[in-house]
């Protein structure tokens, strides 16, 4: 029997038009384009503006773009898994409201939710279903409306965030393309580092959590820092090891976008030249779920069928983990 | 190549001590035991009480005992997955936390929402990744501090929903056992009926939500009901017919506790006997992503190995389904 891989076969990613700039910024907060350029490498960040609007929306975006790009009939999609942290609500889950904004009736859907490692835990979880063969059309979207949990006076995270919606195909391939390998980690002791302190049930909204501004991320960013440039580059080495890549092997490395010094060093670590590594966080800042496929959809054009192709992100939780796949098309033109 | 199978080798429930009859519903809003137990069949429910409690707490007991039974080193599990609407915080993943608090350092960990259908979708999506062979022991979450959406001055919701966490352990079966078959929907369109007004991305929790009362299940019931008779009775027919079933084949019916109503409507639809349907939604009214573990707890030592089993659930969303599946073990005495 043919081994059945998932394989991406189609990539969008759609921000809101607003940007926000660190000009913008240095009048709302103490801060300056310098300092943040040093230590984020973000100079600007795109941000939903508007009433009644939320991530399914960014989603909804997303994934209207990507079946009109790969053609594919709303109706033949099996399955939607959107990876979130910032849902519409919480509940119902916003995968659905977006698989009913876009048509996909036939779909069922859910909600994931691993932080800023929610992406590549989707993207694995939808392969475990196209493996089967009886999921032929899988859509994993990522995407974040992160305004609506920055706390825009707090000059430490506000200036990191931004929104931003991605949404891949996955099929079925039997030809040796597609998601290869992965590993993943959790450590729940990280969560005093980066966390929600209200809004669940361990602390459920009142007018003191409101007051207290307890609904905004909250991060111990050195702490984070340090865990995130280990846990990266530890587990895209171990990719590359448990694969026997060499760095002349790998074609491309998709990083999440947290913090452009997180990125360098987890390239050095990979021995990876500047231009395998897809770096768009100067543009968009730290989209959560959205930042691997704003790389992809920005990259698209230069993969070519074959390549390697390593995924890594570190996120709240802590977690983190890596993908391992071959590109299964070439570029359109 | 044998074909490996996702069989449940374990099964664990866990309520809090505190409970809510009928009686003490009277003294809050205008309802009545007699009337409550007509449109339910709910006569109390368990209350996580305390400051500093949140879902977590009753997924972590859930697991604690579910290790123990089952005689599993905490460090030997390779997954969790925890179904739930009610995280302690939007992020990290309450999994990680559970993990954090059981111990299982060895487990990758994320959090899947999709409302009452939750806990079957997270039972499938964990088979997928056993299935494979890699994952060797999976444990499956189904947790919801109902108590900290519910507005306890509604009168038609607050009757309704309780607290509890249930898991179960799945490992790979190559014996013919384990989780055979599996159908999902979701229609988003039905989110008007049932869902959360704010607190989510959309409408970002602030004073006018609180005072609104937003944070709190919204259910348009009557709607809700039918929906849900209809939805949850076609899907187990359905499951019955997809499998050659017909209902002598047939041991036992988990259904999602959500109405006694619901439930009797369906099993007549399935021409099931009272003594083959699991219903404890008197005790403990509807857990959401707890219901389903907390039935198979309470009957597991009456379940044969062999024994033919369909769970279904229907929730918001609108999301619904059912799984079929061959029970695993013997009773232990």
């Amino acid at each position: 029997m043919t081994k059945i891989r998932a394989a991406i076969t189609g990539i969008n990613a759609w921000v809101p038009d607003y940007i926000l700039t660190n000009q913008e910024l240095e009048t709302m907060v103490d801060t300056s384009d310098e300092w943040i350029i040093t230590r984020t490498g973000i100079k600007e960040r795109h941000i939903l503006k508007g009433e009644g609007k939320g991530t399914s929306d960014l989603g909804a975006e997303a994934v209207k773009g990507l079946l009109k790009k790969t053609n594919t009939d709303p109706l033949d999609v099996d399955l939607v898994i959107l990876a979130t942290v910032t849902p519409d609500m919480l509940f119902p889950a916003s995968a659905n409201i977006i698989s009913d904004k876009v048509g996909m009736k036939n779909a069922w859907s859910y909600d994931l939710n691993a932080a800023c490692s929610g992406f590549i835990f989707a993207l694995d979880t939808a392969a475990r279903f196209v493996e089967t063969g009886k999921y032929k059309k899988v859509v994993v979207v990522g995407a974040d409306k992160m305004s609506s949990i920055v706390d825009y006076t707090d000059r430490t995270t506000c200036i990191i965030f931004g929104d931003a919606g991605g949404a891949v195909l996955l099929e079925p391939d039997t030809t040796g393309y597609g998601m290869i390998d992965s590993k993943f980690y959790t450590d729940g002791s990280g969560l005093i580092y980066l966390h929600q302190k209200a809004g669940g049930s361990l602390k459920p909204p009142s007018h003191d959590t409101i007051d207290a501004r307890e609904h905004f991320v909250f991060q111990e960013g050195q702490s984070v820092f340090k865990f995130a440039v280990k846990g990266m580059a530890d587990v895209s080495v171990e990719m590359m090891k448990r694969n026997n890549l060499e760095s002349e092997d790998v074609a491309y490395f998709v990083p999440h976008q947290a913090n452009l010094r997180i990125i360098d060093a987890t390239a050095r670590r990979m021995k990876l030249d500047n231009d395998k590594v897809m770096i768009n966080i100067q543009r968009y800042g730290n989209t959560t779920n959205g930042t691997i496929p704003l790389c992809l959809d920005e990259w698209e054009n230069k993969l070519k069928k074959g390549d390697n192709i390593i995924l890594a992100a570190f996120g709240g939780g802590f977690t983190w983990g890596a993908i391992y796949l071959k590109w299964a098309y070439d570029p359109e033109n």
